[in-house]
């Protein structure tokens, strides 16, 4: 029998705490790229709205080499979309969130904090706009759904709120331009930063967006029918293997080098989106149909906010729970969500919520660590 | 490295598919319970409300038989609560389920299916009435607090909306009473079936409802304060020595002979109450509350059910994706959504959707599974 203390040195190649097992069924759902991914040996997963993420294929430090130096393919169909539709769909996104989307383009993609009519933050997704009155919003792992159907039920509103069937495949590293060049031609790698274009492909059309969860570059394709998975997969495949396309996923060293936020890990609903560090879309003053933005007004001096940390010492085990920060005194300073070991600098980068009267570049800490306490700093700004 | 083919033997010890590795991280949290659960041997987890739920000790036989015939504690912390109290709390839980609560006594548990507007499933949780003006939602895997807050939120609820620190312990199994009279004394073990009492121990309230997610007997402990969960553990652990008490965990086998359904597996929102089973729950003309009553009038005759189905031959593995049903002449007659072999019963167990052309106990079907297609019997019954 497979024993968690049996897998610790599979976890400890992979910079994570001992690995349990993960018991599959319909309720932990497949995607339209599992089939592929399998085969191209993935070796762990996470959960993320109800689905399976991939984690980690060869090890998670060789991955991320990997991801900066040329190309992966990321089955990210956790990202599930509400799709909102309708006379009212611009009125019921801007009441889930403070930032002010009048200005907001056909073709653009907003991250957007997503707030209850308490201020919490409920969900990071990422907002595109298809039309005026219509929106697909990216999700981060919280229902969102569940949240949109309530406050559509509650106001009335004139809208159809529901999950379409599109599953997300990134395109991520950089030498993803030549890759997406090659399959979907050269208009869609003008596309903006944080901008979409639709494109006819295997006779299907795709929405393909300028975005992803890395610094490396690329675009997230938006796969609308879960029917053509394998087929787009394959095609990126092919035509990417003189650039080592490989089979990759969001990258737990990668994303804190380049101060990605996780919801759920390094924000939940205890946070304002202040706290989070999100102040700058905020639009206190302009979106005045945020149900939140009464609670925001009042949040906007926060006394904890995230910042980037560096941990003294050798590589640690992954953080599984909040690890506590103390100040010189041993009084409490906070926590740290998300650790890790970052060959290229060579030094343990770090995402932690710090109490103001510590969280200037500088500043000095203790961790405590399943490996014993450590010292932190308190950087100006993250690696990448 | 470990590999997924590596770890097949283990699967199918444990009458599940190939088993991938879990990364583990804050978002997927950890409960009260964790590190004794650990330290009894738990296997393999799933994910459940964004937190670990043990799935395997030993393996999923050994744990069934031991559940039939001993007592377990299981940490089932993942049934996380939504709380909700003030004046409109009644009518903001009425408005969620077609279940009518007029009649609902301060110390009962009612199994409530909860809808949204349009009569889609979107739980199936046991609500906990604790006064009139407070109510313990104890969901399944989605996330109403979502769901509620919208509600609350639209139609200007005077309720406040919450996630209590209140993690569940569920004592499971014929020695069940047994163990709770020697630790909380008789007057807990006269509890009636869905009702609640309230005991001190240990220096805090419990709430200990007869209920729980099996059919061998026995109570869910909702214990208020993740502090105390250790001492919990271990005072149970400690009464129960000669009972045999184990760690366990909800059975994939046992809750299919008893016909306990899962939300996620065997309903989803694509389903109604009625297409579930649920009928019975559905007080259409006495729930005028609640917001899916228009719709759910719509659906009392509904073109398929969740049925009971006994299916040919050997063991399998377990349902990762729903396996097709069809009929005689190939055409789709649903879907099975769990299935296990009974070491009881000598036979797969298992549950699924089946069209109203075949729903009648007796009539037999073909299913496609990753071993093969294999012959099908519609039950009148569950097993027990």
């Amino acid at each position: 029998m497979v024993t968690l203390s049996s897998l610790e040195s599979h976890s400890q190649k992979s910079n994570t705490m001992p690995t349990p097992l993960l018991t599959s069924s319909p309720r932990l759902r497949r995607t339209p790229f599992s089939r592929r991914v399998e085969a191209a040996g993935v070796t762990a997963y996470t959960v993320y709205n109800h689905m399976l993420l991939p984690t980690v294929f060869r090890s998670v430090a060789e991955d991320y080499s990997h991801l900066k130096s040329a190309v992966q393919l990321w089955d990210v169909s956790c990202e599930r979309q509400v799709e909102i539709t309708g006379p009212d769909a611009r009125r019921l996104v801007q009441m889930t969130t403070p930032r002010d989307l009048a200005a907001m383009a056909d073709d653009q993609c907003y991250y957007i904090p997503m707030v209850d009519d308490q201020g919490a933050m409920l969900n990071d997704p990422v907002l595109n706009k298809l039309a005026e009155d219509r929106y697909w919003v990216s999700l981060a792992d919280s229902d969102m759904l569940y949240y949109y159907k309530g406050v559509a039920s509650g106001f009335g509103l004139d809208v159809k709120v529901f999950e379409p069937d599109v599953s997300l495949l990134a395109v991520q590293g950089p030498k993803a331009d030549a890759l997406v060049g090659r399959v979907f031609g050269e208009a869609v790698v003008a596309t903006g930063f944080f901008r979409h274009t639709t494109v006819p492909f295997q006779g299907r059309d795709l929405v393909i967006a300028r975005s992803g969860w890395s610094h490396q570059g690329g675009f997230e394709i938006y796969m609308d029918g879960s029917d053509g998975g394998e087929a787009l997969w394959d095609a990126l495949f092919d035509a990417g293997a003189d650039l080592d396309v490989r089979a990759g996923c969001p990258n737990g060293i990668e994303r804190i080098e380049g101060g990605l936020l996780s919801f759920g890990n390094d924000i939940t609903m205890d946070h304002t989106p202040f706290e989070a560090g999100l102040g700058k879309f905020c639009h206190l003053g302009r979106a005045t149909e945020c149900l939140g933005r009464d609670a925001l007004l009042t949040m906007q001096d926060p006394t904890r906010q995230i910042r980037p940390l560096e941990i003294d010492g050798p590589e640690m085990p992954g953080v599984t729970q909040l690890w506590p920060l103390a100040d010189q005194s041993g009084a409490p300073a906070g926590h740290v969500s998300s650790a890790a070991w970052s060959p290229d600098f060579q030094t343990n980068v770090a995402l932690g919520m710090v109490h103001k009267d510590h969280w200037n570049a500088g500043a000095t800490l203790l961790v405590e660590t399943p490996v014993g306490s450590r010292e932190v700093r308190v950087r100006d700004k993250f690696w990448i």
